[in-house]
């Protein structure tokens, strides 16, 4: 087991990665104030892994109360965030009664949200079972819920006791999850680890066979990368807009197409060689450079360009991308491999004619 | 115009206090990082306040977009937070656009809640119209909505800018209602200010007929000791729970008649008295301050005896209280009057039997 830690005061927390550590019965209870949780999982995750968290829970003696909802991007909402308040309410949960979140990142940002209200904050702990929320969605303290008019809408800023991540339930994992988790771990080494980049483009292969000493490595070091980004910026202020490279076309894609059409990571990954493309149109990013991006995405099996969209709607989507301050785009661009930045300054019409190349 | 502030470090914030504040231009302004504004209202307060706010803002060039909500507890749900979002989502309001709440506890707790997981935290100001508002909800960054099985039981700690009391607003309120506002300001007195309790015998009448000075004066020193705690304890892990004296007995009276039936300053006003009863029982409180206390707050017009509810369903509703842990029932209690403290140790067949002396 490696052992990471997010740096945030009275509130950093530790990253626990390894093989096995769900059935370790005595990594969960020392982060609960006293021993009563629920586990909030979905229909797909909890058969495959309820039952040994059940019982390592239980092993430690404490009482769980099971909530489970169903998979999907489409129940991050509201309604289902009310079922597990009924749940809580029913079972009189007080302020120190722990959430436990055991699933992707639709669980994760669900039961956050709900750890963060429900009366105004309880003890929350995150057990990520997709390489997506390994490496990226379950840490940081972001959660939410989607609103009709946008994804992530509402939400709050909420960090958790624990997160951990168990590469053996990644053999459970569908390979498309698989390939969709790995734009975020890619996403890493473009925008400030060179290094882990070159490491991507020769361990690929070990990665995609699942080897347990490859995969904990490179989760290990996209954890690495995002625990130190959000300790610099936990409120999402300055650097931490640079986790979102390919973000901002990403999210426009998921709205356009529909969420769920194409998965987050397939999204994301588009977007990245988009921004790819732009920073080297823009003078920054060299030819060789975006070739090799485009090359180890390709290879990770992610798209390297976007659905067919016109640049209008594309345009009209970004625009509500919480980055964005009043009415101008902010984008994240790209200098190098491994050195990324905020440009704010791209017009309405650079954007647009940059668009319709892809439309 | 007096002001106090709320030290909160980074997070701290002004509470304006005074006659014709809303009618400056030149207060609300500085403290929204652009100029852009949802002013969150309801059918009640909006017409008979809202055009100066509306007018003042428009001087300092401030784009102002109006949300009016209905009038009531009941409104204060989920439903109509998503029309709040709904709005601010149609106009693209963004991270730095700022809302603005008019109004009661209810527009005030619902307006915080919105800026508090709108794109995960928006700038929030509040102006209080009722003097429970003034004096209580506005201050301390608690935010809630209810949820059908409890009043403010989803919720979040977020802190506004700026707080902004205008004491002429109170011209408008209910006699009703600005009764039920005095219970809070008793509270003060009661739990942590002995020499304020004292001035409120000397200067009820002058409350009562609402002059100026008297009133300032009230709100004043409710403000002040209300910041202080708020700022000794802002997530209400200690002596934040004394400002709870009579609302574990007052919410089970008010789950109990259904929400509004009895005002939130009425239910906590009968909850004092039963509060400073059980102290006298328990030896603490002597006979002669709990006839004081009973006295002021009849002088105040407040209810000094619980409605008939029976003494098993009134403890049912108090186990639900958010101070609680575990199975154990928590309450304020008073040594003295201005001394209060949190009492642990209650136990069931004890609160049972003092619940049936009322029932």
């Amino acid at each position: 087991m490696q052992t990471l830690s997010v740096e945030l005061g009275n509130r950093s927390y530790p990253i626990h990665i390894g093989s096995g550590l769900l059935q370790d019965p005595g990594l969960i209870a020392p982060h609960m104030p006293y021993k009563r949780a629920a586990l909030i999982s979905n229909e797909t995750v909890f058969p495959l892994l309820g039952q040994p968290v059940l019982h390592s829970l239980g092993q430690s003696g404490v009482e769980v109360f099971p909530v489970i909802i169903p998979d999907g991007e489409q129940f991050k909402t509201w309604e289902t965030l009310d079922r597990i308040f009924d749940t809580l309410l029913a079972h009189a949960f007080d302020r120190k009664s722990t959430l436990i979140a055991l699933g992707g990142g639709v669980v994760g940002d669900l039961t956050g949200f709900a750890a963060a209200t429900y009366q105004r904050g309880v003890p929350f702990i995150q057990i990520p079972t997709t390489l997506l929320a390994q490496v990226d969605s379950s840490i940081g303290g972001k959660t939410a819920v989607n609103h009709a008019r946008g994804k992530n809408m509402i939400g709050a800023f909420y960090q958790p006791r624990l997160v951990l991540a168990d590469t053996a339930a990644l053999n459970t994992l569908p390979d498309r999850e698989f390939r969709a988790g790995m734009a975020e771990v890619i996403k890493y080494g473009l925008i400030r680890d060179a290094k882990f980049f070159t490491w991507l483009e020769a361990n690929m292969d070990a990665i995609f066979t699942r080897e347990s000493a490859a995969l904990t490595q490179a989760i290990l070091r996209s954890c690495r990368n995002k625990a130190d980004v959000v300790a610099a910026d936990e409120h999402d202020q300055g650097e931490r807009a640079l986790l979102n490279l390919g973000h901002t076309f990403g999210h426009a894609i998921e709205a356009a197409l529909g969420y769920g059409v194409w998965l987050h990571g397939e999204a994301v990954a588009a977007g990245m060689v988009m921004a790819a493309e732009l920073s080297h149109q823009r003078g920054h990013f060299s030819a060789g450079e975006l070739k090799m991006t485009q090359a180890l995405i390709e290879r990770a099996g992610l798209p390297t360009r976007p659905p067919a969209i016109s640049a209008e709607r594309m345009f009209e989507l970004m625009q509500r991308d919480k980055k964005n301050e009043g009415r101008n785009i902010r984008l994240i661009l790209l200098r190098r491999i491994g050195d990324a930045y905020l440009e704010a300054g791209i017009r309405e019409a650079e954007l647009l004619s940059f668009l319709r190349q892809f439309s």
